[in-house]
């Protein structure tokens, strides 16, 4: 895929994320103006000080202005909020990418705002790190991770993102928003409320005991509350569905445990052990 | 607490854990004699190979002989058979400790098995890795860990034991027996569960799109299932009674979704947030 054409890239959201994948795209293609946008005084501040953009603009239509590519690394909502702000200002054959981390609003969200000489090609990479904000960002986030793009359709615009992604070393899967949303709930949002849950559950006086296994179920729990709201809410159908199955399980090896069912316990954990050598 | 008496330590379980153990007290107490007992030739072998015992045996009562301590590395069950099976020939004035991680059913089996011109010391030091074997085994698993020592009594046995797990560079803390199967449940024994069932849930063809979060929450359903179904149904009480809180906090969250509480749940992972930095 010749992406040769690409000289201006307008960023919304440069913290961890956004941050990341300007500093790996830096990197890869040294010759890209690469504008980003500052939604208040602190925001632009942090942003000349982080050295890593051409510009930093807190008008957002500036941003936009000749831009071959638009990136929106924001909550979902937020993107939602963008996308319609943007769409008067986009040159036309434009891509917009998303990072968000559900994907059938955002596609509806696109098909409304946006007008058909624009290019929307909504991406989830899957990565991050508990700790937010553009001082956490770094070159190598994207290396040897899966990058998803809901579009089944492998158009020209579809292909260049994909070889963005490939440039800054990640994994390209294709599904439709349906699946990927259906399938994330269960590998990241499920996860998420899981680890909410269990934090709330234990008492903060229990916390100087908490060995491996409890650090390692409660990383998450430090994810920024608005991201993940949203999230959770823009998937809202899948999460309630996940959660209720979830719950089936916890009751059958509560009913197990409670009928001394030792040897189906024992079983139960060996299959499950079987798969979790399946995870990369 | 003076323990240059110290002269001969006798292992039952020479894994992981209790091969950690041989290598971190040998390398601070190189003088010590250290008998290990090999439960079948395959073991036997295995331990010849690991080369970090002073004589491994086949013959239990060997093991225990003149030992001035004796240490039970093995799951809960086996810990209680060994006890019964060691108990005649032990040294008059022998420390005894295991390492199981639920403590009530060792401690009756202690009192009802051991004589008592016999000190028994339960400990229960909160580390592991997901690969069990005495190939993993190191000289620093200890470091910068917790040890529990479920006595509220600090005889010279205690204190001796005490002194053994400063030495392999764990902090101490005293506790009864049902306050330490309390919190264990909480903080160990549930993620346990809840990993064992996410991994259950979530399925095969999946897997390939697990993100950070779900790899941190699945990494213990690799746990041994000998010793995990022992651990649950040697705690079972504690178990069922935090299953059933943990799935109450999860239909709060549900609740909440469903009736677009969004606010709320911001607010529960804001302070989920404030809980989980108090996780060391």
């Amino acid at each position: 895929m010749d992406i040769s054409y690409i000289k201006k890239i307008g960023f919304f959201g440069v913290g961890l994320m956004g941050g990341s994948l300007v500093k790996a795209l830096k990197k890869e293609c040294p010759h890209y103006f690469i504008s980003g946008y500052a939604r208040s005084k602190k925001s632009y501040d942090r942003l000349i000080k982080a050295d890593i953009l051409d510009e930093v603009e807190i008008d957002y239509k500036k941003v936009v202005k000749n831009a071959d590519v638009v990136v929106l690394s924001l909550p979902v909502n937020i993107i939602i909020d963008f996308l319609k702000k943007i769409s008067p200002f986009l040159k036309k054959g434009a891509i917009v990418f998303d990072l968000g981390s559900s994907k059938k609003e955002i596609e509806s969200a696109a098909l409304k705002y946006l007008s058909k000489n624009v290019n929307f090609v909504p991406c989830h990479p899957l990565c991050g790190k508990e700790r937010g904000g553009v001082e956490f960002s770094s070159d190598s986030l994207y290396q040897k991770t899966v990058c998803i793009i809901t579009s089944p359709l492998k158009s020209k615009a579809v292909l260049t993102v994909k070889e963005l992604w490939l440039k800054v070393g990640a994994e390209v899967f294709f599904m439709d928003s349906v699946t990927h949303d259906k399938i994330l709930s269960k590998v990241s949002h499920l996860p998420h409320l899981i680890s909410f849950a269990l934090t709330k559950l234990v008492p903060a006086d229990y916390l100087k005991y908490s060995a491996g296994s409890f650090k390692d179920l409660t990383r998450i729990s430090n994810s920024a509350p608005q991201i993940w709201t949203d999230i959770l809410f823009s998937n809202k159908k899948n999460i309630l569905k996940d959660l209720n199955e979830f719950i089936e399980v916890l009751k059958e090896f509560e009913s197990l445990i409670e009928k001394n069912e030792k040897e189906k316990v024992s079983d139960l954990i060996e299959l499950v052990n079987a798969k979790q050598k399946l995870i990369i």
